[in-house]
């Protein structure tokens, strides 16, 4: 993730971050130019259609279909915008259960227990960590996949790791709740922590391994294709050699929604704009640490 | 569910999946663009229209309401995508419901109680699958319709298979209570997980045998149905033969929005973008054999 | 509540269902039509407008006013279906509860008690059905109605049936408690069940006493009137007698979505599109004496 | 609130309800019409512009800034309703946990308990009552307000009435709990509903005291106002006298959803639509008096 | 925060408030309004293009375009408003955590337990002002930062406050339940309070942290800027010296609604519009002496 004061226009406008989609679609942007820049040649000179021309008109199919568009773009905008924060949410929580569990563990357990406190100094950042692992797998991306991944095949058959760090958790909880070192009303107060790392975890899954449905995915990429192609037919009349620049600001603007939306719909990966989740694993071990001391 | 890779563009645009809309739209988009071209022969060569005809004004309400078209095609994707998504949520909270009852029992249940450990290591996913098969049945999805369906009479009368695994389950940890192996406080720690099974057993049947009002749903499809249908009068004007291929293309936009939208908005379904409920089934059975062990 | 299946084109489009808006709607279509033509003989053959006339210049006001309308229709739609689908939710809600009650109280409670069995086994359900009946009330909906309904008196005095029935059932949980037939820790397992028919009961009443605030309601109506009353003017001059369908299918379009909306936003009538409440009550007494048996 | 049945069009069309945006609109929109008669005398007569002036053109800027119009009082109309109805479920969610609170304190408590049973029956709704009360007053609306408001010194030295009289309940709670008449299961059992009366105060206090940003409502009044005030330049020249009332039309829109959204997104005042308070307080001293009698 | 009348229109449109983008504007609108009038010169006296020239034809894509800017600030304004209000319901929260925690303790601690009423007088009120503070601090804004921060070193190795206080309560609220002054069952019943403070501390901290993704910031103000700097090359054609305050205006609005969203969208800085934190710090401060007084 990418930190930045959103109040400093100037960088933003005139320099070329990594991220920055205009440097990402430049080759795509530079080739829609050159076919627009076709079309012109062939309408212009080659088949020297007038202004009276009916491919002129196809601005109206444009202009007719340029609010679906937007909205489509919304539509996925939102959803996109809507998986990230949701997974960044998931992760805020993980945060706010691990401290809570490490203060009420610290207040519970007599100073003397060196064992248990340390082992939960230990345990609970690193379920943050190995869920940090989980989530960067390619084998938690296809988990819902129903076709034959061989490649993976060794990756299948070992075992889920943050659901083997839960469970030594709760183990051990329960065992001092057995061997009557907490009493059964700290249990009580202890479960809603101890049962909220698996939720986190699923959610987690969740978002990685479910895309938005693949039609829709298909007809945007189509939707927004065949709308960009169409263009020079209509500008190139109207518009003569400024048709270039202006169907490659279209695209530029059509083309980054769908880009930006594509690299955070997913916000596990490895992408700029992904969580920092091994900064945020660093915190909680940090902020653990802090408390059990 | 099809999982795939969204960055890979090329493929999208250029392939025609079988969920693709623009292979299930190829009949109805050739059947459309007939119509067009009668009405373009009519217009044209036999009543003549002329550029100064009223007719070709008729664009002007296609403007008005293109703005209402969108919001409708909007306000119908996003609450099927909400309710595909809910789908969705409720499946990952299964998911997370097994996996920590299966932690908590695991950690409960002394070694020795290999009797009762089996038993849950069997009936926490049986779970999964029996809701998956309950689904899936037509049954299922007429639960409210309140005409007679002698077809299904026979399946009437049975008992709803769920809600006796439920009571399986909810009888043996009450046993285990009464029988002391589990106390008064690990029960209520239980309690969670437990009546989470029939509140997403009755989400789930809620998103299937509700669908979006029966009025929205016949508005929506004559709306698009007569906006279709008249925009060949005006087009064949402005447009000539260019008419065909643009009315298609809007034709293609406007109803493939319609059918994933039907598609999606039912996620228990066997199409193409559909929940992998049996995938989802297996998976939670791999993971409680993992943790119960 | 009407079951269809949404993937039948043809019947949507051709017939002409009961809940049908353009049935409801036909005779206001035909009036809209009358009018129109009067306005189309006024100005083409009285006064004699032409092209050139102000007057067909109006047409700005609606395009500008278009997306002001389109959002306000899409506003109201989509509160209106969210009070909808919050209502079956509760409805949901109502049968999960009462199915987990009924699965608890099943294990809990020993074979024996044939007399506490029974009257849960009669209760439970007797809730959803005086909650059905409560909800199809006249005197719910004015609940919070601050001036008078003498002829509503009657019922004023009376007592709240659906408090009653809750009631009766926490007084027999706390009875079976204070008896020593459940112990505490099941009291607080049964809690979250019991105070949910409370809760749902309130949630229901509070969507059908409330509908959307009443400037809202009259302003929509009052904007849709005039928006389509003025529409002739400028399309009588542009369209001739072409104006009179026109103007005919956009009243169709605007007037549909107000009236579904009308229609379900208070899901708890009688309606074609309202929630079928006493089919799911029978769904809930089914599922009880199942479980309870 | 205003009660009144949706269905009936003819109402909402032609009579001018007090809370009618119609009327209280009226001066404004006929100053509009003035300014516009102004500018239209200015520009056709004294500065005899024409069709071809560039004035004219003007119309381009508001069709482009209309989207933005638009989504801005969406957005505003949506965050206003929103408040509204949150304030709906909040008053809603106190009428159930009242309810509740009585069900359970009535089986809780022996039928002897005469003294006990009285305090409830006059505490619980004694709370609704004081905080319809609280939330009347001009104190609670500036509660946030950094700025001095030496005209409401007397009050801001006074006690906040509705915490004492929800300590006094848990109070009365605690002191069953202590002296027995109630069990610490039975006490968990009541916490639920005795810490949301506090939870739904707070809630509605952030509503009354938190309008949305300054800067929003300072921008979208701004915005509309030079919207508005520019629309006759164009409008004098393309619609000639016609201008007077389409810009005034233009203007009881715009500024009507500005109005209502002023109205509603504070919903404990006075205004017409705001909630009746009062009613639900009495509503739910009848039902307490109902349960606990 | 500044608290309002919304209903003075005059005030809003004539006065020029600290915190009106008008005012933050001003320079930035001058520089565009001169940087239309270069190209107004150039267009109209160096190039001498006429109304047929194809330049003023771009007006064509910013039509196109509108929509997608449009939407894109309804985005960006609908996320920045739903993190301001989610900051302000946290604190809400708070409060009402805070009263009820200090209810509770009220109720629960015998009055002559001074040391430990004392205790909480200050504790509960302390975790308040010690959150406000960190959340203003410039290492929170930095915490997922993953560059090195030099300037901040000190700072990094230095103790999480909000955490500090929330472990000293739970560790008195332990302290009492093993010295045996509240039971239990009473222990139960503090939990949710005591957690919620960890939560809302997370909560806040991700709002902080967590900026709208890194692309979107980039793109909408690139966007922006483009289509703010191509609309003179139309404009001077059509609109004359006009062109340069309709440019103005349309930049004031852009980039109003981009300026807002930056202000609101970290609730938690010393902006205008940001929330009153230590205004409700003192008030929960007053509200807990009341209650424990």
């Amino acid at each position: 993730m990418i930190t930045y004061n959103p109040k400093d226009w100037f960088t933003f406008i005139f320099r070329f971050h990594k991220a920055d989609t205009l440097r990402k679609l430049a080759p795509l942007i530079a080739g829609i130019c050159f076919y627009c820049w076709v079309i012109l040649l062939l309408e212009l000179h080659i088949f020297k259609l007038g202004e009276s021309s009916h491919v002129k008109q196809i601005t109206s199919m444009h202009t007719l279909l340029s609010f679906v568009i937007s909205m489509l773009l919304v539509f996925r905008t939102n959803t996109a915008y809507d998986r990230w924060w949701e997974g960044r949410k998931m992760w805020g929580s993980l945060v706010n259960n691990s401290r809570n569990l490490a203060i009420k563990i610290n207040s519970m357990l007599k100073g003397e227990e060196m064992a248990h406190r340390s082992f939960f100094r230990k345990a609970i950042p690193l379920y943050a960590s190995v869920l940090a692992h989980h989530l960067h797998a390619e084998s938690t991306r296809l988990a819902l996949d129903e076709t034959e991944h061989p490649e993976l095949k060794t990756i299948d058959t070992s075992r889920h790791i943050p659901n083997q760090v839960a469970s030594l958790i709760f183990q051990r909880v329960n065992l001092l709740y057995e061997e009557g070192k907490i009493k059964g009303d700290q249990l009580i107060v202890l479960n809603n922590e101890l049962q909220s790392f698996t939720d986190i975890c699923g959610a987690c899954e969740r978002i990685k391994n479910t895309p938005i449905p693949f039609s829709y995915s298909v007809f945007i990429k189509k939707f927004i294709f065949f709308y960009v192609m169409t263009l020079p037919f209509s500008f190139a009349i109207s518009l003569g050699y400024l048709a270039i620049p202006v169907v490659g600001f279209i695209f530029y603007v059509l083309a980054s929604l769908e880009l930006i939306a594509e690299e955070i719909e997913d916000p596990f990966g490895g992408d700029e704009n992904d969580l920092p989740m091994n900064k945020m694993a660093s915190n909680i071990k940090k902020h653990v640490a802090e408390i059990i001391g």
